[in-house]
C-alpha cells in the first residue's frame, strides 16, 4: 500500500522566510534550501539576522498567521486524504508551522522544534535527527508501507530518491538541472495523474 | 517531542464486529480482540462465519456506515491535534475503516487490508507486518519522537509497553487484570488530565 510523504513550503505553502523577508523588510532573509543547500549554514544565519534586528518569536509567527495555502491546495490534500494517508514531512518548526497546519485541515507532520528563551527570542533550533525526511519515508517502508513523495528543494532530494516514488513539484531551475534523474510537475493536476497509478 | 498513538475501536469508535454481529444477527461475529487475544484465529474464524452466510464486503460497509463516533470524540482529537501529532494504529482494515476515519476528520491511520474477489466477497486478509502496533511506535521512536499510546485490548498491549507512556482506555476487566501495570481511565476527560502533562 501506498502513502504520501510531502514537504510543505511551496507545496502546499509559500515559503515562509521569503514572507517574512517581504513583511520585516529584510532581504537576507529570503534565502531558502532552494538557494542554500546545507540548511544548518542557513539557519545559523537567520536566527542571527532576527538576533540582530530584534525580531522575537512572536514578530515571526504574526507574518506566518497572514500566510495563506496555495490556491487549490486544501482540495488536493482533501483529495489525497479520500484515497491514502498522508503525512506532511518539513523542515519547518512547530512553532512556525501551526497556523499553516490548522488551514490545511492539520494532517500529521513531521518537523523540528525552535528553542524559545524566557524573552520569547529564538535562541536555537533542534533538528529531530539528522537527514529527517529520508528517515521518515524508510521508517514508513520498514512498517510495510511503500512510499510516494513530493519535494520542491534540495532538502527535499533524500527523501524522494529513498521512496518508491519521488517526484519534484514545482522545482526551481537549479534543483532540476541538479537532479535530472525525478519526474518534475507544476500544478496539482499533473500530480493527480502520476498519484491515480498507485493511489 | 510526544506524539500519540492510538487505537480506533473502543476509543474512538464503537466496535466495529459487534454492531455488524448486532445489525446482521449473527451472534458469533460480537467476538473481538478483547475476548480472543490470537487475531489470526479471529480473522479467520470471521471469514468462514460471512462465507457461510453470504455475506460480502458491501454489506459489512453498509452496517460501518451507519456507526457513529463515540460522543466527544471528534472533540476530543480536535483538542489533540492542536497539540501535537496524532495516528490511529489500528488492526482494522482500510476497506473497513473509511466512513469511520472521514467522521473522524481523516487522521493518520495505520492498518491493514483485505483481500476481496471479483465477487465482492472477502476471502481473505493481509496484515501489514506482525506486530504492527509496537512496530508503529518503533518507527516513531527510531524518528526521535517519544509515544504516549493509548488503547483497549490484548491487542493494544505491546504498544503501549513499548511507548514511552502507555494508557488503557475502558478496557474490560481481564484486560485489566491481566495487565496491572497499565494505567486505566474510563472517558476522555481523565485522559486529557495525564495528557497535559506531555502536550
Amino acid at each position: 500500500m501506498y502513502v504520501i510523504c510531502s514537504d510543505l513550503e511551496g507545496v502546499f505553502v509559500p515559503e515562509v522566510w521569503i514572507n517574512v523577508a517581504e513583511k520585516t523588510g529584510i532581504p537576507e532573509l529570503r534565502l531558502t534550501t532552494r538557494d542554500v543547500p546545507d540548511y544548518n549554514v542557513l539557519m545559523r544565519s537567520r536566527i542571527k539576522i532576527l538576533e540582530e534586528k530584534g525580531l522575537k518569536l512572536k514578530d515571526i509567527q504574526e507574518v506566518i498567521a497572514q500566510i495563506r495555502p496555495l490556491d487549490g491546495a486544501l482540495d488536493f490534500i482533501g483529495w489525497i486524504k479520500e484515497r491514502t494517508q498522508f503525512i506532511v514531512v518539513s523542515d519547518t518548526f512547530i512553532q512556525f508551522a501551526e497556523p499553516l497546519m490548522k488551514q490545511l485541515g492539520r494532517p500529521t507532520l513531521f518537523c523540528h522544534s525552535l528553542v524559545i528563551d524566557e524573552e520569547n527570542r529564538i535562541i536555537d533550533y533542534k533538528l529531530r535527527q539528522k537527514d529527517p525526511k529520508r528517515k521518515t519515508v524508510e521508517a514508513l517502508q520498514g512498517m510495510q508501507y511503500q512510499v510516494i513523495a513530493m519535494g520542491d528543494s534540495y532538502n527535499d532530494i533524500s527523501m524522494l530518491k529513498q521512496a518508491e516514488v519521488g517526484i519534484l513539484f514545482r522545482p526551481p531551475d537549479n534543483v532540476i538541472k541538479d537532479h535530472p534523474e525525478l519526474p518534475v510537475v507544476y500544478d496539482y493536476e499533473e500530480l493527480k495523474k502520476i498519484l491515480v497509478k498507485y493511489i
